[in-house]
């Protein structure tokens, strides 16, 4: 969890809606042609949990001409290959994970839906290599309560949640212990608070939505640059009502892909820097020494921070842990050049017992747990929904995975 | 903190802009007219506290003919009476706490700008009885903070974030523990979630709105009928750019002071019941053993609730600890009759070390400090900006105390 597209998510091919034949692979995806009743098409779902009530029903009546079969077959469980009591002969569409058939076994196969928001486990598949079939992505559904866990561990922080749960613990009213000049909360600097959220994909999108009814101002950070409306619309899947598809919250933008360029971000004024990107070869290790010292210095730039001789910027890392080197980030916390941490991700990962990160000060982790949700599935089901619609229209499918690019 | 106006906030008398002169205190307050520059006028501010950078200056170019004495008595501090070196003389607006003149030594003052959201430590005094010297609250400058303590302790409790911060302190990667059964966060329930809200005043407000971010739907309760959307306006000050000044946010809206009133608002399914009234004799133990019976019955009639056996509304109380039966809340926590609490305010209040509150299940209680802010000055004076302007205009105060109800 907690991985997600930065950029040119959605950006997916043309559907192909005609009637699934035998032609190869190489050929598939090539007739953008309407088929409202989904006449020929065959979706097998491979999960074990309950589909939500009613919606296989649902879509059977929507698409006449669809077969529906679900398999509780756990697709991420067990590296043996695909459950052997499926046939995969006339599967037009397939829901699952790292599980996947072989080109040949399934030839009329033209979308794959993945259960998770990252594609790397089927890179080097030859189904994802091979052929032309179509690959999406759960994208999206993560967005909410990943932004809640940002929120919440950023307002305990700034309230002091850990220490009166352990005055709370001693049954202690700690009423005069507060220290006032602990107390920035995102709101009390309404107008100064600035939210700067590295990877503007659907997590950071919905931290803005928050953030910004909380009278926080957002800056955005993107690996290519969005100098117009149209660009800094995301196209992959959001809940509705949700996040900022639009991309209209920040009042400043920042993009790039260089240290320089991630410096000059840094060098902002950032009270609350959320890291919500993938782990690539340009976002590893992208928060190191210097960084820090990048934020240690614009701290200090500030009447505020020269006064409290400490930082000023809080670090929220939900996006993967080699994201920010750990020695470097326990060096941050040691010597003050941040405010504190937040970590749902570490690296390693899982964090072993004996190491010293458990223990730094400022510091909150939990062990990967931010995206949990009860409705993932019915999210990732509304996922399928729309790219049910689109291949009955042939249109472009939603979440689909660029495959030179891998994500 | 945490008290503040329900409802009829900011309903102020005309102001009374015309050049003090001698009257009687009867006859304060009867001249609405203009007075662009407050000649002859004279500002007090009674507090410990430095005042915003440039704040003076930039009151006395504006109102050329205004003088502005910023004593540093602490107006909260000693029963010993207002300090002696202050002459009340031509004194015409005072921002103060219970400290106060008496009418005689005082004869010019038409406005008391308190600096708390309350004004009950007022209300026997004779300046406040029997004179029609204008008393404005601070409502409204506790809202943002209470509002983000409210959605923090809900996304704690949602996030089992005291659970993870547990782990933490044994270093403990507690990956594989999560209770799916718990992640009913906000948002993962967007269009399911009732947040219900009593006292939709500035912190309800505000709250409301950061809820709506995540997706959740908003119920407000109010002792007054609100029909119309000039009745849903809250006239009182609100920060710029926050909370839900016109009442737009909340898709029902319940009222009334009976307990059927208030049952019936229970009864609505909500998943997160937020105290937010003052107390009066109205509110105090507004929410008892029947009313958390009312919250219990509402959540077994839910199938997800019959299936969990256990409670589906979380309680924040924010207004003030007698609103809430503590007897009836620690046992409609033993029984799993709510899901969970989160208290800034207690009866008995501090709350004694051996008191069994503490130690109840699925509780969170922080010591009255939800109010706290750094930025408490900076909005004080912004309502004191406001109110020198409607002198200053010969208009309506801002955040006056109905002298009839008290507040």
């Amino acid at each position: 969890m907690g991985d997600y597209i930065v950029d040119e998510a959605g950006n997916g091919a043309v559907a192909a809606a005609s009637p699934p034949n035998q032609r190869g692979n190489a050929e598939r995806q090539q007739s953008p042609n309407p088929n409202p009743d989904l006449t020929g098409h065959k979706l097998l779902i491979l999960t074990p949990f309950d589909l939500p009530t009613g919606w296989a029903d649902a879509a059977r009546a929507r698409y006449p001409g669809l077969t529906i079969e679900h398999n509780r077959h756990n697709p991420w469980v067990g590296s043996g290959g695909p459950p052997e009591d499926v046939d995969w002969s006339d599967v037009t569409v397939l829901m699952t994970g790292p599980v996947l058939p072989s080109p040949r076994d399934a030839p009329r196969l033209q979308l794959v839906q993945l259960q998770s928001a990252g594609a790397n486990y089927v890179l080097e598949h030859p189904l994802f290599k091979d052929t032309k079939v179509a690959f999406c992505t759960a994208n999206g559904v993560h967005g909410p309560q990943i932004a809640e866990w940002v929120i919440m561990t950023y307002l305990a922080f700034q309230h002091r949640l850990p220490h009166y749960l352990d005055k709370q613990k001693e049954c202690h009213w700690d009423r005069d212990s507060h220290d006032m000049d602990t107390l920035d909360t995102v709101h009390q600097r309404m107008n100064l608070v600035h939210s700067g959220i590295l990877g503007y994909g659907s997590i950071g999108r919905q931290v803005a939505r928050v953030a910004t009814a909380m009278g926080a101002e957002v800056y955005a950070y993107t690996a290519h640059p969005r100098p117009t409306p149209e660009s800094r619309r995301d196209n992959a899947y959001y809940v509705p009502g949700l996040g900022d598809p639009e991309g209209v919250l920040p009042t400043r933008w920042f993009s790039g892909t260089s240290e320089a360029d991630v410096n000059e971000f840094l060098a902002s004024g950032l009270d609350l820097l959320v890291l919500a990107v993938p782990l690539t070869p340009q976002t590893r290790g992208m928060l190191g020494q210097a960084q820090f010292k990048v934020l240690a210095e614009a701290a200090e730039k500030t009447e505020e921070g020269a006064k409290r001789k400490r930082g000023k910027t809080y670090v929220v890392n939900v996006g993967r842990g080699p994201v920010v080197e750990t020695g470097a980030l326990m060096e941050a916390l040691d010597e003050g050049w941040i405010r504190g941490a937040a970590l749902d991700v570490t690296d390693p990962e899982p964090l072993p017992r004996e190491h010293p990160l458990w223990r730094k000060p400022n510091l909150i982790v939990t062990p990967h747990v931010s995206g949990n949700s009860t409705h993932y599935i019915d999210r990732l089901m509304a996922i399928v929904d729309i790219n049910l619609e689109r291949l009955s229209k042939g249109e472009r499918f939603i979440n689909q995975v660029n495959k030179k690019q891998g994500y």
